[in-house]
């Protein structure tokens, strides 16, 4: 059972019942509790009678707007969708919780509703990305700025068990970002967690630093960062991604262009899905009692879909209880450490 | 007058000389002095009759090597073609030194052999960066890592002056690159340097923050970071350009696809042309009394070109003149402000 915030994001029901259609498709034993206004979310379910039977609609018509400042948001949470779907997870009634609304409310609802792990210093952001050799997953998005290096450790487990749980790797390599030129060895807190990571033990193995680049090459399973490089990582990622698709558009713009992207059509189509940015849609938010998937706010029927067939995997493959015991080792092991950082 | 090092980069000569040559067809008024080994030089420059006459030729054997550590460079330094070519500048014998070798050597000789300018706290490497509106400026992309706030306010100065020599901009927009993240308004020394730019006078106007997204926006003229996450930012762009190249590889691999491609011929080149980084190569050591371009290592002729272009534009236009002028203006004004920042 997976908990759905159907008011949240750009385009509401007309996204997220589509995307759970979606869902169902490909795992027909999901049930789904949606939360929001009933009339409009049943008229976006009348086209769909296998969905409709899958779906339990609990009725609000109050919901967190997307501008609304967190702060704000929070005090008059009560009843919204958003926390709705929450505090079903807490209560047990879900295993997990999607929302395509204002993320800074959701985290912080997310917080209160979930508590965050025993142990745990700091929730982070997750979100697989693509690469050349594979997908890896990156951590921390943006729930944080600078942290410490104790902290930028704990990523790194949330991380590993996350990329064990999503890609069944046993032991996941696990890499700091970190700055490139020859000359930097980078922040402090950057390599002070590396000292940490070279010495004890953690469900992964500890790469080293990797750049940029290296996210897009799949270097690594596991990018670590604090929430200002990842956040910085993630965007900027994002903008190139439209910048080509612009070139792209300024470009193939004659006849001639058409024709030849017709006779191509099936490599087009090709390069069109392995380049589609929402199969690459949902930020976990890691490190709390409970999971949550947030959704791009923008996001359409298939990239909500992906975002909750993540919390699915996630949900399903105890997630939760295995960051548990890996945290009290790792901080049991951190205990008899004073990381030597060189300057 | 330009000054060359001839033995920095993967290729060497083999890229330098064919660069040069580049050059020379849209600049015909350009001169160079290339430091290097005669020998390999000459032979480079024997099929170029119209570059040999533009081309002055020092000799030395004594290089500086890629992989050495920027220290151990630094100490075997004297007479090698790196430093021969930064104290021609030094001299007056040249108006800007161009080298594709090793970074952190090179920044460190610059240092040494420039000097820092007169108020400036650090020097700061920028890049012209491509976007949808058109190019914008990005600073500092690794020379630092995590840096003050009145240090980020220089590099807001040196960027605005290099956007006005570089794109003949009177008023540069500036933007400081931060977090999306709605409930975080980013480090502190970010938020302490938008209090600051808000507040004086500077060759530039300040827009506010900027995500990585907005790099290839065009959002702004001028996008200042500290050297972590402009680093971050620049070589997560590289990784996401490279990705997408690996797409297309294993997209277009079937006679049609070919057949496609021919046909939409002219659309292809104008998308390569578009999206081809070598247009890009160059990073400008700024703050320093004197202009250097490192070129990358892995340039050939058109990239090297470009890094020389570069320098030629920003020896021309009086770029250090300008900056000593307003970073003691904004110091003065600096001298009256204690800037509050929220938390």
């Amino acid at each position: 059972m997976i908990a759905v915030d159907a008011m949240g994001g750009d385009h509401g029901v007309s996204s997220v019942i589509p995307g759970l259609a979606i869902v169902l498709k490909l795992r027909p034993d999901v049930r789904f509790r949606v939360y929001g206004h009933r009339d409009r979310i049943e008229e976006a379910l009348s086209g769909q009678p296998n969905l409709k039977s899958a779906v339990t609609v609990i009725h609000t018509d109050k919901k967190i707007e997307s501008d609304e400042k967190p702060s704000a948001a929070l005090r008059a949470s009560k009843g919204t969708s958003m926390r709705m779907a929450l505090e079903a997870v807490e209560a047990g009634e879900a295993m997990a919780a999607v929302s395509a609304g204002n993320t800074g409310a959701l985290m912080a609802l997310a917080k209160i509703v979930f508590k965050t792990l025993p142990g745990i210093h700091r929730p982070a952001i997750a979100s697989v990305m693509p690469g050349i050799k594979g997908e890896s997953i990156m951590l921390d998005l943006g729930a944080n700025v600078l942290v410490d290096a104790e902290t930028l450790v704990q990523f790194a487990v949330l991380g590993a068990v996350f990329a064990k749980k999503q890609k069944k790797i046993e032991n996941p390599r696990v890499g700091l970002l970190n700055v490139g030129s020859e000359d930097i060895k980078g922040p402090e807190h950057i390599r002070a967690a590396a000292e940490i990571l070279k010495k004890i033990e953690f469900p992964g193995i500890f790469h080293g630093f990797v750049e940029g680049d290296d996210i897009m090459k799949g270097t690594v399973d596991v990018i670590v960062a604090d929430g200002y490089a990842g956040n910085v990582a993630l965007k900027t990622a994002e903008g190139v991604g439209l910048l080509i698709k612009h070139y792209f558009k300024e470009s193939f713009n004659s006849p001639l262009a058409w024709l030849g992207a017709m006779i191509a059509y099936s490599s087009w189509k090709k390069l069109k899905r392995r380049t589609d940015p929402r199969l690459y849609n949902g930020g976990v938010f890691l490190g709390l009692n409970g999971v949550c998937v947030k959704s791009h706010g923008g996001a359409d029927a298939l990239a909500f879909s992906q975002a909750v067939l993540l919390a699915v995997r996630l949900a399903r493959y105890g997630y939760i209880r295995e960051v548990i015991e890996d945290i009290n080792h790792v901080s049991q092991q951190e205990r008899f450490l004073t990381p030597e950082v060189e300057d």
